[in-house]
């Protein structure tokens, strides 16, 4: 659940483009393998602005899509971006106003690395999922980026954004002890890795500087005022990012996908 | 080309059985999309005991494979585990006996990344490429390693080796500009994660600890000859890498595979 002290990128009309640049780019790798029956009751936790939900109906055109965020000016973008196609709902994620086993299906993207206590989040997430319902949870692990040229600069920024993020930035890698440890079985975990080189332009475009280099540039102001970095020394590592996308450069980037039953 | 000085992993037989365990627990992620046609001529560059070869001959088993490698040990190794299916040619590198546009195809698997100069050995090797021909390039970047639980501990051991290795233990990254410099064309790269987790027994075993961690381990005395550990920091490093292969610890690591046409 996104909250507006907590989402540490952000509410503006840039961060929304970029959280839909960042879907459409990634739609393939993240979303092809997820698709719910017709009529089966899918409830999406922490939706934003619709960036993923858009292609959670596009997987699933039959199925009963609900979607839920903590901050209502997301949801009215979501509606916007996706219809009246799902049924949305303003909730806090600790809060759901839902029954006990009230979905077969619970799909969380992009959410529990800005929570202080995932595992306390998917047990209160657990409670809404029919027993032998099924959970599907993505997360990104900005500790698995690296890129050519190498660069301490540029690493540099990426330290940065880690250290600023509420919860875990580098949550990705363990996604299969978090989910074990909220009790839900047969848990199983794939690594989703973007590789941008000079083969993949609009990967170059839309992961590497609209997606990857946008969100660390966003946290400029915090790491300048936190006195994580200095001007120069930001504007030098933000430059090298940025080199990763020349011709020659590459980029590379690994979320992670799991699946569980509840 | 592995050379006696120039093979940072060794010639021992415990090395030989971490090769042919890296082989086979990879062998689908790295090796299910090649197959040459029946009669095509092939060449392995760098076959080393062969633990490639096996899987290259299971995949293309109608094709003309040939395997090089500088060493003769290897050599005798090699044809001990794939038999005389292949023909084996004790070979320089950058000495090719063949001639020009004698290979169809050319197979070369961890094997740059142990090269001062990867880009003059691509160049030795398209000599020996018919024009239109196919170049497979594979390699890993130890750069890529991340894990659960993180530690400064062990990320110590593991810059050790990429600090002893010559040539460049981060090479994956960057074989798209490499062999385009080479002058190959329609370069195309994919990345191919390996994540070992709680559910993957056969992984944490045949990956964690008898490929990455063994081979981390192999440099212990060269690094402490180096001075760049000490006995204490290297235990608590090694340590630390192997409990990411206990119960609730996450392992990943990404290969890169390249092709290209001569």
């Amino acid at each position: 659940m996104r909250t507006a002290t907590a989402y540490v990128h952000g509410y503006s009309a840039t961060e929304a483009r970029r959280l839909g640049d960042q879907a459409d780019t990634l739609a393939e790798l993240l979303h092809h393998d997820t698709g719910y029956p017709a009529g089966s009751r899918v409830l999406e936790v922490g939706c934003g602005v619709g960036a993923q939900t858009v292609h959670l109906v596009a997987g699933s055109p039959a199925a009963a899509i609900t979607a839920v965020d903590v901050s209502a000016a997301s949801l009215a973008a979501a509606r916007d971006r996706v219809g009246d196609r799902v049924r949305w709902c303003r909730a806090d994620l600790f809060a759901l106003p839902f029954q006990d086993g009230e979905f077969e299906h619970l799909f969380v993207c992009f959410v529990l690395e800005h929570l202080p206590d995932p595992v306390a989040a998917l047990h209160a997430l657990r409670r809404v999922l029919r027993p032998g319902g099924t959970v599907t949870v993505i997360e990104g692990d900005h500790g698995s980026a690296f890129y050519h040229p190498a660069s301490p600069h540029a690493q540099h920024t990426i330290d940065c954004l880690v250290r600023l993020q509420p919860g875990d930035a580098l949550i990705g890698r363990r996604l299969h002890p978090l989910l074990t440890a909220a009790g839900f079985r047969d848990v199983a975990v794939t690594p989703r890795t973007v590789h941008a080189d000079d083969a993949h332009p609009h990967l170059v475009a839309g992961f590497t500087h609209n997606t990857f280099v946008a969100m660390v540039e966003a946290v400029r102001d915090r790491a300048l005022t936190a006195g994580l970095t200095t001007e120069a020394r930001w504007r030098e590592g933000i430059a090298d990012l940025r080199r990763t996308g020349d011709p020659g450069g590459t980029f590379t980037y690994t979320f992670f996908k799991a699946t569980g039953v509840g």
